[in-house]
């Protein structure tokens, strides 16, 4: 249907691509398809019974402000809540310096919205989070990539890249989406010391810091930076912005994730957000605080740990008894991810058509990379799937491998 | 405190104004003031058991789905419910017509992302809405305005304005934000006719249609633009792109809007929300579903109906009752607003101050005209106060008007 509308469309949106999670989320749908596409929590974890108690509640005792609009700050009860945590952490905010947001999603597009002028550069790993890439592309960013390996971003490579005029630098440190790696503490160092040394502030992303299922936790990058100025305590010296989110530990249908940040940068973020959405639903902001005040949530967490534990060594066992040999993966110690090496041989994106004729699917590895590469990469997830499943999906998948090498 | 962020903000942030709107809802809050100023729906209509009862079937029946991430472009049952009700008021489109959006204010940002280029002329209302305002400045916009009187929209200026190249034009024909105005038959005709002969497409932004509190339903503008091309029925042209809320008829705290709009329009709006915020809390979709969906909504409408009405009266025989000579106001058939002319020696801006202080609250006009003007006006909001506050509200306000004359 031809349209006043078609010849309209404004320059930006040649660079909004439809993103490939989201189309190949599609895929998750169709029936029988064993699929570690999505990054989907687990559904079975769901608390539902606690979020019946808390709509009870909250409905109950405070259905009309529930239900009302909002502050674009968010509910100060779980901002409260959120820098409560936070400073348990070792980050010693205040309510002041957390926004709540609609998603991390709407985090990164605001920050990309209130930094990001057209040709500036952010440094980005590579292979790095979709998302982030998505929000950012909409304001005509550059990337400079920098490799990774086991132990996270390769940081004896940042001196060249920071004197490249910088705007900021992105880095998920713990169980990286899409690879799966945790930054090691002394690349941690590394990189706080490096990018104070060059003045480039930094950005945080941390959706499964609390999804660790071995080793011992590493202090966040946020806490770092201001342990490196500290004098006695350490005081938030606002050069990392921290952000994080509720999907993967109560649930991703709310829509609820925060952002750390100095209050300056919140001011903006507020005025940004009042032009987006006003402000985050006021009700599951309110639920999401019942549900997640007390002791309760410890326990919960636990048990999600297990679960994707679990999933996980199910997840390495089948890639280990069935994978040909050439193909090589990562073993994250947490998160919901993992990454996967094929001979160079192979297009990840060639067999994921007869991957899914197989009844098995997941992302090819090239759509993590801004500025290309990974054709023979894959990312896998494995907290969706239960684990006899996982076991006949990596058995799958391993065939199709084989059968195109 | 200075941070490394104090210096990168974008050139953007500059005309992103925090919204006065926003700022003076603070005020709302101030106890024993009586506000004018909000936007609010009467929290005593929040219908709090039907949304327990829901939300109770919702977790009980399907809270896997309702907690886990959702489609970009809504609930499907919820985008089916309302092509159902457009095709009922003659818009003829499918549920593939609709996206669901997080509020009003979203589907505004992601129509200005996707069409507004920097520099580009989009024809708005003078006064109009400031959300509007607020999401398009981010995307450097240039408005044309166009007067309003009784009957809504001047269109017999409308021409020499088409004739400036304009992007669109955004209308709120309803018992418009804030004037309270209805656009008449003869110029919502007058209206597609012209920009349909000049061929520039439409926004129709339509919060309040469903409350009308006496005289006929006038069709929406996306019906006449429809009709006035039709042989036998209807067919949804495309050249009007429609949105509407759930924040006006059940509770503005679930953040539930929607566009209607060309499929060619939403695919490009999908694309655009992805990178904003994934997907609209799936949570509130199905509750929203099972709230609205069946004969229960038409009563609760109708309640709605009645006790604005009674409101509105209230507040227009007290301005009756109380206001000196040579002040002036708009007597809206329904919405949540009107609209106060004093005299022109008056600065409402000036007098907002001593307003608080004598407890009342109201929204200088100047803020809704996005080209200057409007010193001496001021909207005041009638569906929040209880009657007896309303009285006491406006006599409040006589006296600081005439204590400034």
């Amino acid at each position: 249907m031809h349209t006043l509308w078609d010849d309209r469309f404004a320059l930006r949106t040649d660079s909004i691509g439809s993103s490939a999670i989201r189309e190949l989320l599609k895929l998750t749908s169709l029936p029988d398809v064993i699929s570690f596409a999505g990054g989907l929590p687990a559904p079975d974890l769901f608390p539902i019974q606690r979020f019946k108690e808390a709509a009870e509640v909250v409905l109950t005792e405070m259905g009309e402000r529930a239900l009302q609009y909002g502050t674009t700050e968010g509910y100060q009860p779980l901002r409260e809540m959120i820098a409560h945590n936070a400073t348990k952490y070792g980050i010693q905010i205040s309510a002041d310096n957390v926004l709540i947001t609609t998603g991390s999603q709407q985090a990164l597009d605001l920050l990309g919205r209130i930094f990001i002028n057209r040709g500036d550069r952010v440094l980005v790993e590579s292979p790095t989070y979709l998302g982030a890439l998505q929000a950012w592309n909409a304001y005509g960013v550059k990337y400079v990539t920098i490799p990774f390996d086991e132990d996270g971003m390769q940081t004896d490579r940042l001196e060249s890249r920071l004197r490249t005029g910088l705007k900021f630098i992105y880095v998920l440190p713990n169980f990286q989406n899409p690879t799966g790696v945790t930054l090691s503490r002394e690349r941690r160092m590394q990189l706080v010391e490096m990018a104070n040394a060059y003045g480039v502030p930094i950005v945080e992303d941390d959706p499964y810091g609390q999804l660790r299922y071995e080793g011992e936790h590493i202090p966040p990058v946020v806490v770092l930076d201001d342990e490196i100025r500290a004098k006695e305590v350490p005081i938030y010296s606002g050069n990392v912005i921290y952000t994080s989110t509720f999907s993967k530990i109560l649930a991703p249908g709310l829509r609820l994730a925060w952002v750390v940040a100095p209050t300056d940068v919140i001011k903006k973020l507020v005025q940004a957000k009042q032009g987006c959405d006003l402000n985050t639903s006021t009700f599951n902001q309110y639920l999401a605080y019942e549900v997640a005040n007390g002791p309760w949530m410890k326990t919960h967490i636990q048990t999600i740990r297990e679960t994707y534990k679990e999933r996980r060594d199910v997840m390495l066992k089948a890639l280990e008894d069935y994978m040909p040999e050439g193909v090589n993966w990562t073993r994250p110690k947490g998160g919901l991810f993992l990454w996967v090496t094929t001979p160079e041989s192979l297009d990840t994106q060639t067999i994921f058509k007869s991957a899914v004729e197989q009844k098995v699917a997941f992302v090819p590895g090239n759509s993590f990379h801004p500025l290309g590469g990974g054709h023979n990469t894959m990312r896998l997830n494995f907290s969706c799937m239960k684990p006899d499943l996982i076991d006949e999906g990596i058995k799958r998948l391993a065939e199709v491998i084989k059968n195109n090498l």
